[in-house]
């Protein structure tokens, strides 16, 4: 991530009680692109062998994660903190989906304030008096019968909303792997059609003149749905020249 | 998850190498609410003690797993299939995100026909051969850097989204835990901006008569902002009133 990246939000775990998690943790953040982890008063050592291996290649946002004793110390330097709980808290806080809480966080990026978002300790949650820090709730809509996530699973959907916003005016393409010329001109597709059905006349496919039309739009509209390169459609006049010649050959075969 | 409810993509997993990322799969189906689980060729038993310890309470998904040889079987009673891919394939394919796709799947749902996304073995990914069994090609976008996600975390951002379809037109309420009475009306506010301004006027905090509108503005707007509730304002009552009378007493005590 250059300087001139947004940053995106600080990842705060409460007091993580493995060592895996802040692992797989740190994994998640950095396929998000996010780097900036804080760990408050951690059960395992963030940076045992087995923190490094669930890392799987992301070793460096463990590296450099910022351990403090208390929630207090994580957020002192960020504008706006969310905290993740599923439960009621019975607190008077607005409730942002990461969605929303992702646009937020990029709104306040651009105007180069700070952002973080608190992740409780993995069998209970966050404390109440952790909660009361934020400003804001965040709860991720999922299944109510079966809503436990895991650790780095939390972190994974937080940093991916927070990628995707600032992605989703530059969509990828649609098709990918154009391998010749793209998507052809309809002049070919055009020309590919009239080959194929100068032959269906011919062997007697469309001999039903008052089905003919409907059956050639039927089948120009397949040929449309699938949205043919010019390879792709040379490969065709190939297949229906190749049918038509054996057809031929074998019925001089035959006839000879 | 009833009858009624909209089944959702069916997960595949081909060739999978780890009977854990089998059980986490499970898990980040169950999430969000997704069941129809089927695996290909699996390297590992997908009902071994890791995978059921992985699945952590969606061994049911597990348990009711299709098994079978051959990708072609998994697809066979599906519409649509998606398949994950982080490479290009040099295959002529729509790409579609997993917000886009999910839209897809929820449109096709409503007509009665069923989806299902192609998640290759942890290494190596789909082959080709698997890829040319789907309509569609799913790419996530995430840091070109480091993209690299594992099986659950996959199958969980696919799963994730397909939920979120599902919900984005009944979002969370934006408050949660008012343990009392809502947003407090805002002639409650006002009674207390004027209880509040009365005490103000009367220590002497807005005698510059110049300045009083805009520190009366600016007061208001800083309480405004905090959303408050018909108890919270009762507590601010309660502090200003308990701060004047402190101040009273010591007034008297100091003069006595």
């Amino acid at each position: 991530m250059s300087e001139t990246t947004p940053r995106g939000p600080a990842i705060i775990l409460v007091r993580p009680q493995l060592a895996e998690n802040m692992g797989t943790a740190a994994r998640a953040m950095l396929n998000c692109g996010l780097t900036d982890l804080r760990i408050v008063s951690p059960r395992a050592n963030p940076l045992d062998d087995r923190a490094i291996a669930a890392a799987s290649g992301a070793d460096k946002v463990l590296l450099s994660a910022r351990v403090v004793e208390h929630t207090k110390d994580a957020v002192a330097d960020l504008n706006r903190v969310w905290a993740t709980t599923g439960r009621d808290r019975y607190m008077t806080k607005p409730v942002y989906t990461p969605r929303e809480a992702a646009g937020h966080m990029r709104n306040l990026d651009s105007e180069g304030l700070r952002t973080g978002v608190l992740f409780g300790p993995e069998r209970t949650g966050l404390e109440n008096d952790d909660v009361a820090l934020a400003d804001t709730v965040l709860t991720v809509p999922l299944n109510p019968d079966y809503c436990s996530l895991n650790l780095a699973q939390a972190v994974l959907l937080i940093g991916y909303e927070w990628f995707q916003a600032g992605v989703s005016g530059s969509l990828p393409a649609m098709t990918k792997g154009w391998r010749d010329s793209g998507p052809a001109p309809k002049e070919k597709l055009v020309h590919f059609f009239e080959h194929l059905e100068r032959e269906l006349d011919e062997c007697g496919f469309l001999r039903i003149a008052d089905k003919r039309p409907v059956m050639v739009r039927n089948i120009r509209n397949m040929f449309q749905r699938a949205n043919l390169t010019g390879q792709e459609i040379q490969t065709l006049h190939g297949i229906v020249h190749e049918l038509v010649t054996y057809r031929h050959k074998k019925g001089k075969a035959e006839s000879s």
